[in-house]
């Protein structure tokens, strides 16, 4: 078995590092790190699966390994693929170089895509699995979780005070939190495929949703030393009235848009339109939910609107909230949150702390639900 | 001058750690520390401030150090008193036992007390002042802000979810926080010297409001190794209107209870009373702490009711707030925080963080005032 101390480790921790190089320009594929040692256990090829249609993370170590290869080990985060779609199948190119020893720390859930540990082994290659598979699990969340669950990773983010308010009495909520933390928000959103906010939102506030307000898209998605061409962001209106004002710079042109709209709606903006059932509480979540991982979004950031946070809390659509809480209280005001479907304590919807910490004077807390209702 | 680095910052730390031993059970004094050092250098006595009445910091060191204080040095967290009470002065028994030097952290800001260190001077010793200042200045700070403004230092405590309620909509909120959580809040409001709550709270949760549900009190209130007796929490109802029920469970006789009346409230429940001036929002709530104040109350721990809070709030009465938030969200129910004055941003209540830590799966955050608004 992989040693889960010594040099093993060590070179599933660089593979790990290698793939969150991929965080957010991957999508719809994983984020996958990969380390190639030669047969006397030497650091030999290193590479990362950098967006979707260019080299996976093995095809890129291997290539930079050769010969070198031969007899050596590959340590990938996730189980090589099988498969072939737009590049061959990473199996047969580990097969093909004559590495003697792949170590995977997470199985591929994919059924199209799995089985390369099947066929590698069938030629006589050591496989192991498993090997620091939290850190290689957590750095590729988003798209586990998709292919999982058949729908994005959900990733609410919400800004507030200590008493959760998220605006004055007036309505005014520039700024509660500090410009440190928006700019936080930012980053996160950049890694995001899809933005998604309510048409209260819209309405209200009339933001761009846009990674950053005036920049580029192009330049914000394309991280340092990818190669391939970056993603637009895809923003996404739930709005099923279909009230969203043609001057809404959410239609701007600057990036995609999809407006969601009831199927019986007879408003129409004049924008990439999907018809969804309605349900009780507004459109049925788990339908729009689906339509998005149907387009490649395989992680959303959801903001924007204490109504719908409250719908996709109802519903156990989140799996993760990202708070921003200033130091600061109003007492009154718009709150952060809206109706979750909880009548009494015993509904609570109760999570756990992952990650806390100061953002500039504003904290920070990343939480997960503590068991996802949906399953 | 005392050197920052060396023997003296270590003495004047344990000084602070002996005066922390006080904490809870000196008012309407204030805790400190003494340690003495030889004419050599060597620690020949520790002391603190117990308990209203016992002895005082210096003279528990001086009687531990005996003859070897002569010649020696007294560091103190707080300038020796010169001023006789029910105890004499520090200052002469400092000179009595021939200590040569006197180092003390913090001034005496109380008029009726300060002196001692201009009478060691002036008797030959050598003073000096600041060392460590800061530190002392926390370990002490209900005390000295008690006597800098003439009210009880106000320390407002507050649980709730991410979303900043403290109740379901159906009004049940047993429990948001965890045991870990609530065995903190007793640990902290066994630190005090009154529990404020305000009639909503009497009226919905019908609290006791003592330090524990159904301890002894004077157990809980006698630190381990400290030798007086211990003090009653002093339990206040700010009740305007005098609606506090005679059974109310704060009415027990289990510990001393003031109500806080309006001038003109008909009602009159049976309880130690206070009256004072109506204002817009309720209570006149400067007069209230003005009332405790006379009363030897050093601390105060504001607690039940969205509505009091958001008075103290308004009134820039409160010094610190201790707020729990448990990893959960209800979206609806009763908001922790109410109205306090805020009709827009720019009169947003701006705090800053002080500590954040985990108390079992619950977030403890402790923050404090950007500026104290009513000085």
């Amino acid at each position: 078995m992989a040693d889960p101390t010594g040099p093993d480790q060590a070179h599933m921790a660089r593979a790990v590092e290698l793939a969150a190089l991929g965080r957010g320009t991957t999508s719809p594929n994983p984020v996958v790190g990969c380390v190639i040692t030669s047969a006397s256990g030497e650091v030999v090829g290193e590479g990362y699966h950098a967006y979707a249609g260019g080299p996976h993370a093995e095809i890129a170590a291997l290539s930079q390994a050769g010969e070198l290869a031969r007899g050596g080990t590959a340590y990938v985060t996730l189980e090589p693929c099988d498969h072939t779609g737009r590049t061959g199948p990473c199996s047969e190119a580990l097969l093909a170089a004559g590495v003697a020893r792949v170590v995977h720390a997470v199985a591929d859930p994919n059924p199209r895509a799995g089985g390369g540990a099947d066929r590698l082994r069938a030629h006589g290659v050591t496989v192991e699995q498993g090997l620091l598979a939290e850190r290689a699990e957590a750095v590729n969340i988003e798209w586990l979780t998709s292919v999982r669950l058949g729908r994005p990773y959900v990733t609410w983010k919400f800004a507030a005070t200590l008493d959760g308010r998220s605006a004055a009495a007036d309505g005014s909520s520039q700024w509660i939190t500090s410009a440190e933390a928006r700019a936080d928000v930012h980053r996160l959103r950049a890694e995001a495929d899809a933005i998604v906010a309510g048409i209260g939102t819209i309405l209200a506030d009339d933001p761009r949703l846009t990674a950053r307000p005036t920049l580029d898209l192009t330049a914000d998605r394309a991280p340092e030393g990818a190669p391939g061409p970056g993603k637009r962001l895809l923003r996404v209106v739930v709005d099923a009235d279909g009230r969203t004002p043609p001057t809404a710079r959410v239609l701007d042109g600057q990036a995609p848009t999809l407006v969601a709209v009831a199927d019986d709606a007879d408003a129409r903006p004049d924008a990439d339109l999907v018809r969804l059932p309605r349900t009780e509480h507004g459109l049925d979540l788990r339908a729009l939910l689906k339509e998005l991982a149907g387009r490649g979004v395989v992680s959303v950031f959801l903001e924007g609107g204490a109504t719908l946070a409250g719908s996709f809390l109802r519903d156990g659509l989140i799996d993760r909230v990202v708070a921003y809480l200033a130091p600061a209280f109003l007492g009154e005001g718009r709150a952060a949150v809206g109706p979750a479907g909880v009548g009494t304590i015993a509904g609570i919807h109760r999570w756990h702390y992952q990650d806390i910490r100061l953002i500039g004077p504003d904290l920070r807390i990343i939480a997960h639900p503590l068991e996802m209702k949906e399953r």
